[in-house]
């Protein structure tokens, strides 16, 4: 039985999405040390720690990195078990589309039942033993026929920063994780629409995970946004040969720059919930995502009074103060009557603000890009 | 007449009072480097700015300082012109009185002429040549008789946090330098007290400047606080001697922990503004006290609503965020939707918190003493 299901076991390549541009947890995030190679929490940065959580179900080998050229060579330093021709730099940026397809067309000449997993590389998951078993199920779910599958965070709050997935009906699935048809993809709500979401009880959030083969997804994208397939067609022809960068570097930007969940799964989901094959299966594995310092206060506090001390500060004293973060490495920190504020420091800057404003970071960072003083971005 | 003139000139003792425990503006400063030894504006330290100011006045061989061992070695690096036997560390903390006694007490037998003026080293003048004329009034005016002089500082809002002189009638004076009869001492008022002095416009701050001669200070210690006189006459015998620093050691401590003020000049004044022979001179030098980080934001800011960015910072950005006070050196700050902070940081420590809650800095700094962190005090 168990041999069985090894000779049945499904090829799984992971295509880890890794194009941050390092505005976020300005300053300590930069363009070329963007939050994905950093160690926001735990001991390995959140690229490793992506990597980490795949390898119960892939081979190094058979993992693509899609990221930009300011990060690749800290990627491929971090990573080194990824083979360097899979660690692929975008040209230009061009949202997720393009990104997920090409892995796509890359695939589909030599392997194309070989199931694509699309994994951000910002998030952190608590239980890594649930993630590999829903994952495990979802790539068996996308091997069979031309199925899509999501994955759906189950929602806590009334959140408008994310896309919401509605769901349908349940089908039989494995022991321990239900699977249910997708009814259609939300884009962010306005918060109105958000509460009513939360209070209906089958939307869930879409944190950007998806499985489809090669073969599926290389349909769909000649389907749903053809005009992308003939520039991504060429550039996968000419992968591994001398002249791949360069029509990578031409082809590339003639794609339209539009995420996977617009471009592909919104419009196949117009076909309705039972001809769509699009499932929805549960990412309950403590999914986080790090969007802003705030985020970080939330995952590294055990409540929103919490004084949180990051970067292995030596010491704190706080009077009449709460809620605070706090990253000054090496330092002791004394607060006094502050409360929510943010406070990061690095070799070459200090940021100042509040958890209510820590999301407009990136708008310091404009600032000090159009300053010219690009030693800090 | 100026070679009569210099004939005449009383010989002027300046003693500099440096007892700081550095609390105010930790984490910069600490108990070995109080802000006296700090060069929190300007390039130079404040008790050199305070030498410097005085050098016009008297030689280096004439000034005093009396502050604790936790300054001494480092006043004495700062102040090499200064005889180290003059440099005199308490052997434990006495407030003002009876360090201008010791002093008095030391001159009197051989010097007792000698003009002693007590100046505080935490001091900004703005006008050091104005500054140089009243005091050079001031010793002219304690050389003859036995007067005492007061410098009163023209207030500018009703402060709670200083003493107030009441000034009398005015007498005759050098031509610039108006000289008043004082009426009374008055301690810290509360708010309603303050505006009343404010308004009534006799009334001008205690920056605790004073000037006399050593036999009227001498005879003023034997008059009203005679206690002291027996301990200090001890210690002043010994001067000079192997047996200095024991005796110090062992006699100082008996003497009452009081301010000059309250112990000799409200008690002298109290004999009538006619007889007590007090007189005030106007410290009209752009005085300013710093006391807090606040202080220091009002000192070097040009309105409430700066950005004072301190310790050669390499540049500001700064969004919908001012009145905030930052030492970061060598370091770019952001601020974003940021108001009225204090941000504070050295190699070991982080201070974050409000120009308005600075002034209890100290109480940090006891939380951090009780803790056991004396590396940080």
């Amino acid at each position: 039985m168990s041999s069985n299901k090894e000779l049945e076991k499904p090829r799984f390549a992971p295509v880890i999405l890794a194009g941050g541009s390092g505005t976020r947890f300005w300053p300590r995030s930069r363009r070329a040390r963007a939050k994905q190679v950093l160690a926001l929490q735990g001991e390995r940065t959140m690229i490793q720690q992506t990597l980490e959580r795949l390898q119960p179900l892939a081979s190094a080998s058979d993992v693509w990195i899609i990221t930009n050229h300011w990060l690749k060579d800290v990627i491929a330093e971090q990573l080194p078990e990824i083979p360097s021709s899979q660690v692929l730099s975008e040209p230009c940026p061009r949202n997720t589309a393009p990104a997920c397809a090409l892995a796509a067309f890359l695939l589909e000449p030599t392997a194309p039942d070989t199931v694509l997993g699309v994994f951000p590389s910002d998030q952190v998951v608590a239980d890594a033993k649930r993630f590999a078993e829903v994952i495990g199920a979802g790539v068996r779910l996308a091997a069979a026929g031309e199925n899509i599958v999501v994955l759906g965070i189950p929602p806590t709050r009334p959140e408008t920063g994310y896309g919401y997935v509605e769901q349908g009906a349940e089908i039989p699935g494995e022991a321990g994780i239900p699977v249910k048809r997708v009814k259609r993809f939300r884009e962010k709500p306005d918060p109105a629409t958000a509460e009513r979401f939360l209070a209906a009880g089958n939307f869930v959030w879409n944190g950007g995970i998806f499985l489809w083969s090669a073969k599926t997804l290389a349909a769909a994208v000649r389907e749903h946004i053809p005009d992308m397939a003939a520039p991504l067609e060429a550039i996968a022809a000419a992968f591994g040969t001398p002249e791949f960068e360069a029509v990578f570097a031409e082809e590339y930007p003639k794609c339209e720059n539009i995420s996977v969940d617009y471009a592909i799964l919104e419009r196949r989901s117009a076909k309705g919930e039972s001809r769509s094959n699009i499932y929805c299966l549960p990412a309950d594995f403590g999914w986080t995502d790090l969007g802003s310092w705030a985020s970080l206060h939330e995952h590294l506090g055990e409540n929103d009074r919490d004084n949180v001390m990051d970067g292995e500060t030596t010491g704190l004293f706080a009077i009449q103060s709460g809620g605070n973060y706090v990253y000054a490495p090496g330092k002791t920190v004394a607060l006094l009557g502050v409360d929510g504020l943010v406070v990061v420091e690095t070799d070459d800057a200090l940021l100042i603000t509040t958890r209510a404003r820590s999301q407009d970071v990136s708008k310091l960072v404009r600032a000090i890009h159009e300053s010219g003083r690009e030693d800090l971005i």
